[in-house]
């Protein structure tokens, strides 16, 4: 704990005296938001991390403690108004947490550096530019690197991870859909046509800028539907969701703002064949999650509470009718960001999956 | 509001003196659970009503204002434990929020004393003896009735409720589901084939008994689905919405409780025949609610605290893809309980709809 | 009801035909404010009242409803940027919901032209120009009207309000505050050296305009004290209370937030005379309370939701040891801000006090 | 990891298989509270500790994760209702998490038998068996150890925590208001006599029986004193700081029920001798917490969410007039609970003190 408190003396230096251990030096780049604050909690758990810098272009010179009081006393860094350049001289492997469009153009920098990045941005999620500019109606500032980017999602792109020098972080609503749903449409257990997303989520997942609609007199007490049919994460499942179905899905994908902090719950229908069951849908998920240690199959319905604060995905699934009723539980900042980013880390490195996420 | 604040002093006086007015005499067996303590707040307020009796098999003998402290100096009545024969000699008009069962029981006795009565209960809202059994687990007790009863939702049944001696008050969910959907399925707009309603309800819906799920430490911050293609609304919604589909549906429901007071939101699916827009789906509900003083057709995608405290239910349709997107909310404890019942009342008597509900 | 959703054809006119009623004309500055809606809810309620004016320097030319969805269908005005004169043109009574500084410039308009005026900003609130200046900071605009201003508490000044072309509407604070204490201040029941005020107060109170510290990740689930001994109501409170004590007090005030939208709650203590009684202080707060319609002396210790959406202030008084321990509940919104602004109306005009309020 | 999901096959096994290792066996009485979830989660990231036992009275034979969802997959245990004897058999140091009363008869048993015990009740907390008996209502069952046993506040008693076979746990309250105000009193900077502690506390701190008060439409949006100057935790505050204050305080605890899960924040009010200022206190409070791992003086006013999730207590102080004002902010499940009982252990055992609790 001692060491975490103190920046490195000296950029180059790896092996600290002592244990003669090699720590990864890691940076942040966008250290003032939620995800970073998260990240930051997870990393200073991390038996093999030294968080060396926390680059921002807002709030800069600050102590990180004056931006996320709860960190006062175990950490001790300001955050810097710093160049790729730099970043790439302080960090063996960057989290990025800056907005779509920004993140590409230094990645590509911190990349030709030699560092790793994960990227909690849009901006390599996405195969194709088209669809990207599209949804978030600007050039992609690296077009070349997408669809060479792996998706990342250990459950589902575990092999190409591993080593991997750019993952991309998924989104918090696809993550929650695309685990309750890729086995099952990769089983062929539910139709790929006609897919209903009705997501809620807590409100960090609109970040830390004040707004007229996350004011605190407006959002609490309120159940507001937002983005209906117009959301950027839809791409996103949809391409994942596609290559699973071996078939295009064209998700209707509808987000609900709930009135609390964290937490984020999927409630996803499809048709299914005659004669489904809620038990056999269960077993396809308990298959294929059989070895995953974040994805817990349940069979009661889960509540966001369940996982809050964690890095577990719990889903159930049942049918009603002629319809598959598919419900995926996660806390939005946790397994639909910074844990997931650290559990990426851990695969890249080589480290036990769920170091510092336990 | 002296007045008010007065137990009649003998029952047959139905003649204030000073203005000669005629007063109905209300009464209100269940007097306290939430349901009761909105309607007395309304009742309060209703220039053409006296509330003269508060009954109910628990907390009998307290004061009211014990029970329900915002009526504290308004209300100078006890909570007793009356017998349906003394609940008809003080009341013409009789509000029973009793639960299933028992409230059929009672009320078959107050129809043969003369009574009018508004059932907050399920019991009269069926038509089928069978179905109610099924979704109930009780044998109804009173089935002769049953079909013979008129709902009680005034937008859709207005003609019906004028001068009915029982009206069946609407279930939250029903109202809120049935008020999206019933004018579309009557135009042909919608598919009455595969209907998904993804329903959240704040947690005043689950009633005033403590239970382990609406613990505040449980229920605070958490998001759950519930009963899911299991509550007892689900019958409810399919007995209203096939009337007017003149075709059985067979929606799938699937309720939510969200950390918040009141409020509820259902988010409705269905599929739409080619080249249907989110416009042409607006015209048909701004044509069939023209007239209505509580159904407010909006452009944007409607909150729960827009309507909070409120009699109003807003509704705006969307299409996304092959899918009709259709969003209302309304108050769960007025238009969703309390309110319509004030509602249905003023359209019994023949008072103005809104009286009190402004 | 139809009535009120028109905005009145010529200004002069101040009789309805139809009815001959003399309706009072009323405009509201500084309308998008969460004060300003709830005064709209409440005076939509009021027979007496015609609202004819919204101005606004922020948000002009949005309909109402725009700002405030609640009042949708309910009135039909638009926001308009108005001069002192044309409001004055329209209105007979207007309701002034500005910051401080900027009310009393456009007050002193209003009252050379005619208009009555309730005051909810700070501006005549104090009597003395140095404490104003001291406290907020600017120099005060009209300062030949301090000190000969009525302070709006009804309870306490209700003779001087009575035909008042201009009443300072109290905040928030001081209204629990002062309720509380100045009976037993005049009894001598209390000493009036030492008081500490712990107030803790719901979110609207901190108004509609977004801020870091009101973005609901920020705020809830979390409690925080703020501008402990400088909050700008503690010369408001010692004004008042001096003023009863007969002697100058010097109060501790310290306010805290809440995570919720809103009530209000102060915990006041103050030395007590030996053998003073918890009872005893009761009986002085009884009798002085005795013939008002809003506060309610209560035996339990009071919570803000007994009093939500009323113009009720509860209050309880204790001895624990050597001191007095005072509590005390309020709508902050209704009898902290916009009920107590009808009641003041209601006073100044010689309708029922309770009129609309209740 | 994987350890930790089995039980230990035989009791008497302390060495593990593969690294050679000595585990500390501990077992949770009581463990179906929220406490003993929260102890849980930190036990199961402490390298020292293996958790072999989970007794209870209540829910027995139910799998741990049916009880407490969010340890699914992190430990494999069924609650049990065992022995004290079964208990001692299985474990070196047990954790009690039982209510007061209940806890003595059951500790006075597992001392005989040699385990150690840190005591979450107050059973072990006050000296004085006669101020136990007026404030709990019971006749002690061990007074034999009453003013024997060590007040586990490490802040205060680190030495005498150290190898102790029991010690008690403090309360949440008293931690809070006891690191606020000890210091200061020991210094001399504030006045012992007329204190107030005006305290506030989310809805955790009311355990997880569901009772009216804490249904969530009840506690929600709602803000209630309670038990004031009647709490039990009067008299445990006054011990402390009347030893540490060398005369006899009496403190005015007024306690708050706040619409949040979790946190506590103390407000204490203090007469200062003359020329006090606000800084003068702060280098009184930074000296003495100049070594603290947990205890963070900060200039600004906290709130409970710089701690929330955490073993931290933010303090600061002003001077007001002539009052010191001291706030303070815990975690009321972490530091006013299982923090302090792990940090406790961590001192009992010789492990560093924030072992598992950063």
């Amino acid at each position: 704990m001692a060491a975490r408190t103190q920046n490195v003396g000296h950029d180059e230096q790896e092996y600290r005296e002592g244990d003669n251990k090699i720590m990864i030096r890691v940076a942040i780049l966008g250290a003032t938001g939620y995800t970073a604050r998260e990240l930051l909690e997870l990393l200073l758990r991390h038996p093999e991390v030294e968080v060396t810098a926390l680059a921002t272009r807002s709030e800069e010179n600050l102590h990180v403690a004056d931006v996320h009081p709860s960190l006062r006393s175990r950490l001790d860094l300001r955050l810097e108004n710093l160049t790729p350049t730099e970043v790439a001289q302080r960090a063996d492997c960057v989290f990025g947490c800056l907005p779509h469009g920004a993140s590409a153009a230094v990645i590509s920098e911190l990349l030709a550096a030699g560092c790793r990045v994960i990227d909690f941005s849009a901006d390599y999620r996405l195969n194709d530019p088209a669809v990207y500019e599209k949804w978030y109606q600007v050039v992609h500032p690296d077009p070349a690197r997408m669809g060479k980017t792996v998706y990342g999602l250990p459950e589902l792109f575990r092999e190409q991870i591993r080593g991997a020098q750019l993952v991309a972080n998924p989104g918090c609503y696809p993550t929650a859909a695309i685990l309750a749903l890729a086995p099952l449409l990769k089983a062929g257990a539910i139709s790929p046509r006609g897919i209903i997303i009705d997501a809620k989520s807590g409100i960090t997942g609109a970040g830390r800028t004040p707004k007229p609609n996350f004011h605190f007199p407006e959002a609490n007490e309120n159940l507001t539907p937002y983005n209906v049919g117009k959301h950027r994460h839809t791409p996103e499942i949809d391409q994942i969701l596609s290559t699973w179905a071996k078939v295009e899905t064209n998700v209707v994908f509808a987000p609900h703002l709930i009135p609390m902090d964290r937490g984020e719950l999927v409630t996803a229908y499809a048709d299914v064949p005659a004669r489904t069951t809620g038990e056999s849908l269960q077993e396809v998920l308990r298959a294929f999650y059989k070895s995953e240690p974040f994805v817990r199959i349940v069979d009661h319905l889960p509540g966001t509470k369940d996982v809050s604060h964690t890095n577990f995905c719990d889903v159930t699934a049942r049918v009603v009718g002629s319809k598959a009723v598919i419900v995926s539980v996660i806390d939005n900042l946790i397994k639909g960001a910074s844990g997931a980013a650290v559990q990426n880390f851990n695969v890249v490195h080589g480290f036990p999956e769920s170091t510092a996420l336990l």
